[in-house]
């Protein structure tokens, strides 16, 4: 057998298109129409090549450090992936055995099931939240007694919704597994589950936040998560000697520390968010609300999603549509800058 | 289960210790002892930080068409990983199924050991090469039916030694799996094996290169394996969607396209090297001839390899030592510069 028996079956996941032309209006893969911090920049230009040169910090302890610092805890309980998309792989080989299962809510972050295929068990999805039907509940009982890893995206992707701190404890008290909660647009959201990763009682909850999305380094891949010091621990022994390369550990923390920047910035796209809402509302769209840097929308009676989603795309207006039961009737918008949200409302309003 | 068993009772790769003093000598992980190409710092200080914002060209197209362009084969059969240290994990799970098994020389890189661990399948060694006995030999039949993959660095870690491409290719005909020679430093030898993965009979054969060693960038993890178009796309299917960042895929295209200056700082490590090999042998130490730009070497009698060990790290210059009845009687040196060389030297002409 020359290549897994599962491999050759796989589809891999398939990104969002990344257009090369900089003419397109891209609002399609949840990134910052913001650059980063500008103390970033400095990093980049003052790079000491000797630190190319050498191996970086297996560790990235000052990074580390200053995650732990700023949510209360332990360089210990932290730990740093190239990219969330590593944290998530490496969960995914940590907390699972060959016979148990992923869970993840459905509709979420398409990936997810991409995931379990890679790693070769199989995924359960559970429905969950407005974008379906209200038939489920988080606080319902688990799915599958074999699923020993639930990826829980929160505000979830792509509708958009924010689950209570409260339901979010209540699920993980009864989950037997480990409950990863992906925050990787938490930063524009009203609230967020760090304590409960950070409580000294925590034996099953990870949360992952991405430097991609509110610190707009999605070019650099640096995700993170913060919890239990034996899980914590386990990542540490499986992943790559030095997963993080030198200059993503400097850049990231360098955006890190830029407070004042990161507030701006996301109060800029939630103000955006806000009045883009409000406008499609306007023009008949159903608008899941939404905590994150995107909303999940509806077109109004008798026009396609995807009839939309084409007719953007001819308008050169990128955005994400998901076929399927669960999400082809609505579009994935990710906020951009007012400009860029008028280009698309007008490429709308000359369509009918 | 919170963490799968095989991970519970892990060891995990102890990498060679990076002090963060600037005055170690330091000769302990084979880095270069030379910048990059200045062509390196030239693209980190021009650095669009709109690229930082967006997700990086998932397929790493450009630096892809350039590796391909070089060793005269398409895109299709190239990929370009974190580190080779991804490369190489991608590989354990592509080409191995659970109760398959991975191979290598004994002694070689030790990490591939806990790379099994890893995937939770068994490590099988080949004995191999002039650091241990003559008795076995990389033509003899192959070690076990369930081996799916055999990790063979060429040259050697860390012995250095360099096998011939006819020797490889005998080996790689006979066996069932999938071969990946590890040429991490096939830029300091005489020879190496890219025409066995770019030949289009090939079926089995990856060749993988880094850019960590020759063009001195171990901080910004860029490695790469050239191969039949099958297994190169299974690693496709289940790396992480964007695995090489933005400024990595920069840095290493710039560094490799700097033909000239690549060739001259592998030149300077090679003179360095036969000049530091001699100066080991006129001291009674016993040399491995190298191909890499690191030598293994065992003390005169009556000296103790891990004793020399201890010496030098209180003279502050770091060397590798690994314990274990095939390694414990040499020391791995790092060629550094000529200045670095020298003060090895004199410290061991001090420990007399």
């Amino acid at each position: 057998m020359r290549i897994a028996r599962h491999i050759q079956s796989l589809e891999g996941y398939v990104p969002g298109e990344q257009p090369k032309s900089k003419s397109v209006v891209k609002l399609n893969t949840n990134e910052n129409p913001y650059p980063p911090s500008p103390k970033c920049a400095e990093v980049l230009k003052s790079f000491d090549l000797d630190n190319l040169r050498r191996y970086p910090d297996p560790n990235y302890s000052e990074l580390a450090l200053e995650i732990a610092k700023r949510f209360g805890t332990t360089p210990d309980r932290v730990f740093v992936g190239n990219g969330s998309d590593e944290v998530l792989s490496l969960c995914a080989r940590a907390f699972v055995e060959n016979d148990e299962s992923i869970g993840s809510l459905d509709p979420s972050y398409s990936l997810y099931k991409t995931l379990a295929a890679i790693r070769d068990v199989k995924w359960m999805g559970m429905r969950s939240g407005r974008a379906c039907d209200a038939e489920t509940d988080i606080r319902r009982p688990i799915i599958d007694a074999r699923t020993s890893l639930f990826l829980l995206t929160n505000p979830n992707a792509p509708t958009g919704e924010f689950r209570e701190i409260e339901d979010i404890a209540a699920f993980a008290r009864r989950f037997k597994g480990v409950v990863l909660v992906d925050e990787a647009y938490a930063d524009f959201a009203r609230g967020n589950c760090m304590s409960l990763a950070t409580a000294p009682t925590n034996r099953n909850v990870l949360v992952m936040r991405t430097f991609s999305k509110s610190y707009s380094l999605a070019g650099l891949r640096v995700g993170f998560c913060v919890g239990p010091r034996d899980l914590i621990e386990a990542l540490y022994k499986i992943k790559d000697s030095y997963n993080v390369d030198a200059v993503a550990q400097r850049v990231a923390l360098a955006a890190f520390k830029d407070r004042v920047y990161h507030r701006k910035t996301v109060a800029t796209v939630v103000k955006t968010r806000k009045a883009f809402a409000k406008a499609l509302l306007k023009r008949g769209w159903d608008v899941i609300p939404s905590e994150a840097n995107f909303v999940f929308a509806k077109p109004p009676e008798g026009t396609k999603a995807s009839d939309v989603f084409a007719y953007l795309k001819s308008q050169n207006v990128f955005v994400r549509y998901f076929p399927g039961p669960l999400t082809g009737d609505r579009l994935r918008i990710t906020i951009g800058t007012d400009e860029e949200m008028k280009k698309l409302l007008d490429a709308l309003d000359r369509m009918n």
